[in-house]
């Protein structure tokens, strides 16, 4: 089984979800290889690098790891091959989206608690992580995010945040609440998209 | 009355402005609550954001200062109860929009002077302070950027920022200048829509 | 004729370029005069900055340099002026938008050499500095980023960086190989588009 305790892992794992889900969206608007490859890209790194710009952590991290463009051109790859046996493809493509915003939100989250900022600071980091990949995979492909439409998706970032600093406060064991926070936020999204649940919306 | 004086006093009048006017069109859009959070939250941090992040000033403003993050989020929350008792809705949200642009034009032509910028460059992250707030907060929602479209925006932003040092180079009073300079151009906005006013386009 | 031997008269080159390119972009879209002029502005310094602020290179090169701003006001206005007299329009601003493309794609690659970045790396940053400027126009004009549809525009930067750094490893004079790839690069977009070539795609 893969280890869940570091950072690297989750950051690792994440990628490659996100990469998945990039694939996928890509492979959908009929794009091109080297379209889907870009989509898939920047679906990967887009929230990571917003977060290490609005920090001044520079150059991005993608940029110091060549490592991590390896990743997601192989799982890029893979992904075209295996596309023709999945059956499912928007379940799929939700899934991975899902998996991806979990993890990527806590590596935000840990890396705000890192640079020593105030916790509601470092939720928004964790949701900026979490969402602007796909948020600029939506904007490149003209449709409006999918952050704005229908699903309560920023929400599932935001309440996560909030449980893992309430998990640390009752003393539970980091790797332990990391675990549950990306459990939760998965888990959140999956209902909320079955059983069609939204926010009450405003109207004028 | 509110202190006019200092540039904090403009920033935060800015920030309740433009969070107003975010809100506004979040709602107009028929977003859920996270959803209309996020735009009124992109719409007031966008500009500086977008500043801080070419000066290199990072982590940016609101990273280091929650209490924006918090009196955004009361504006927010303020402007949502409070907005079924407001009649003309189009007409309030432009006029906080023209306040916003006015108000963090200022704060950005000022910024440019503090970092030693050439008056030029000064005009251009004044403009680029003021606007790009709406930019994002209109390419989110998937519309045509009101400053591309028919009203003269960046103009007025551009035109208030040599004002601006034209002011200063008469001698005027540096806080007397900033108050011209808002007030000329919100001003300018509105006499712009009122009149239906508009720059020759070109075509083809 | 002009020098081609310094990194400054390529990058000189390409900002004339792509503002042209920009400016008949803005007047297709029949916006206003300072809307063209804005629109000009990002796709010429667009790819830069963001090349800039991924490495962490601030203030962006164009706010410590005014100069750059006044090429492409100067070149914008030029190209207002002398647009009654072209005929093939499209044609016109598909040529400049193609130089532009090669030219940035170069400045970028060795940007990253100089970071001393590994060379697939310093690939995606000249691919970055060369698309860009084109993303970001597309995307304000509220169209699907031209990178994305037809034409094999992301593949012609990455390849062309390839060659750069094949052709230096054997030997070839380094002045010699970037004008090479940059008559590659642009050769390569040409007849892409007159032969109507597209990578397959891939579709569900």
């Amino acid at each position: 089984m893969i280890d869940f305790n570091t950072t690297d892992a989750i950051e690792i794992l994440g990628t490659i979800a996100f990469s998945i889900s990039g694939t996928f969206a890509a492979v959908q608007k009929r794009l091109d290889p080297f379209g889907v490859l870009i989509i898939a890209f920047v679906t990967s790194i887009g929230g990571g690098t917003v977060r290490d710009l609005l920090l001044g952590d520079t150059p991005v991290a993608w940029m110091r790891d060549v490592n991590y463009c390896l990743l997601i051109l192989v799982t890029c790859i893979l992904t075209l091959f295996f596309k023709r046996h999945i059956k499912k493809f928007k379940v799929t493509l939700f899934l991975f989206d899902s998996l991806g915003l979990g993890l990527f939100t806590l590596v935000g989250v840990q890396k705000g608690v890192v640079f020593g900022l105030s916790p509601g600071i470092c939720v928004a980091l964790g949701t900026i992580t979490g969402c602007f990949g796909g948020i600029i995979r939506d904007t490149l492909l003209n449709t409006i995010p999918l952050i704005f439409r229908k699903e309560i998706y920023a929400t599932a970032c935001i309440t996560g945040g909030i449980l893992y600093f309430a998990l640390l406060r009752f003393h539970l064991d980091a790797d332990v609440a990391k675990i549950v926070v990306i459990a939760f936020i998965v888990t959140i999204r999956i209902i909320v998209v079955k059983y069609k649940l939204a926010l009450p919306k405003f109207g004028y």
